[in-house]
């Protein structure tokens, strides 16, 4: 089924998927976010067959979310760097992490914590409303056709 | 590299996309979010292979995301409904809108607006700290390893 382009089912959680929905993408981009550069880098974090990773690398910089940039001349050697519509997918990274920590996690509790800096406190991914800033769960919200 | 079990990665990411990163998976739950609950209305709403289908589902059930549940004895007929550990995965498909809805909408804007009732205001989804409130960005985090 993977020749069905999601796109074709006009949503924006499909459209999402049919970018980064590749299990193996979410987790290049983990490695983007936790500094991995190189291909090398990624190759070895990942137990991804090569010609994988390079073909997902190159639909992330495709898609703008990662950029390709030169750091060595001789001989040519590229790292892929977030642009900022990348950076922006963090909130879905920290809402997988935050799921599998409360209930993946096992006896031994997460592997990682990931927290504020500043505060030394756990950070959280929530649905919030713009205008109360109330968290929200899927019974508060309602979706409606949008008018362009 | 279907074979390989991600939750040998030791990160809550990876664990998480075990379960859940298959592409028509986030989209069940989207659905079911939507208030789908039958097989027929899950095989309508995606083009998804039925034994695909079946397949997530029971994988869903499994993993106590979804529940099955008879609604009818002859014949006996199943609905799937979302338990509260699958509603805890409203974040993550909230996370893929609001960056599809950003990158992807085009220029006819997001197809749906998702609303807070009350307010009538968009959502969002926003990582947090859990002390001091503040929105975060990746900058702003710092992971370090947990001590169980």
């Amino acid at each position: 089924m993977r020749g069905v382009s999601l796109s074709s089912l006009n949503c924006s959680i499909a459209r999402t998927l049919d970018v980064v929905g590749e299990r193996w993408t979410l987790l290049i981009l983990r490695d983007a976010f936790n500094g991995v550069r190189r291909f090398e880098d990624f190759a070895a974090s990942l137990p991804v067959a090569r010609n994988v990773l390079a073909d997902r690398l190159a639909t992330l910089v495709e898609h703008g979310i990662l950029r390709r940039e030169q750091y060595e001349e001789r001989p040519p050697r590229f790292q892929y760097r977030l642009t900022p519509k990348g950076f922006e997918l963090y909130p879905v990274l920290m809402a997988l992490l935050q799921w599998g920590d409360k209930h993946l996690a096992g006896e031994q509790g997460p592997p990682i914590d990931v927290l504020h800096g500043p505060c030394e406190a756990p950070i959280a991914t929530r649905v919030v409303c713009t205008k109360c800033g109330e968290p929200l769960t899927a019974r508060d919200v309602a979706p409606r056709r949008h008018v362009p």
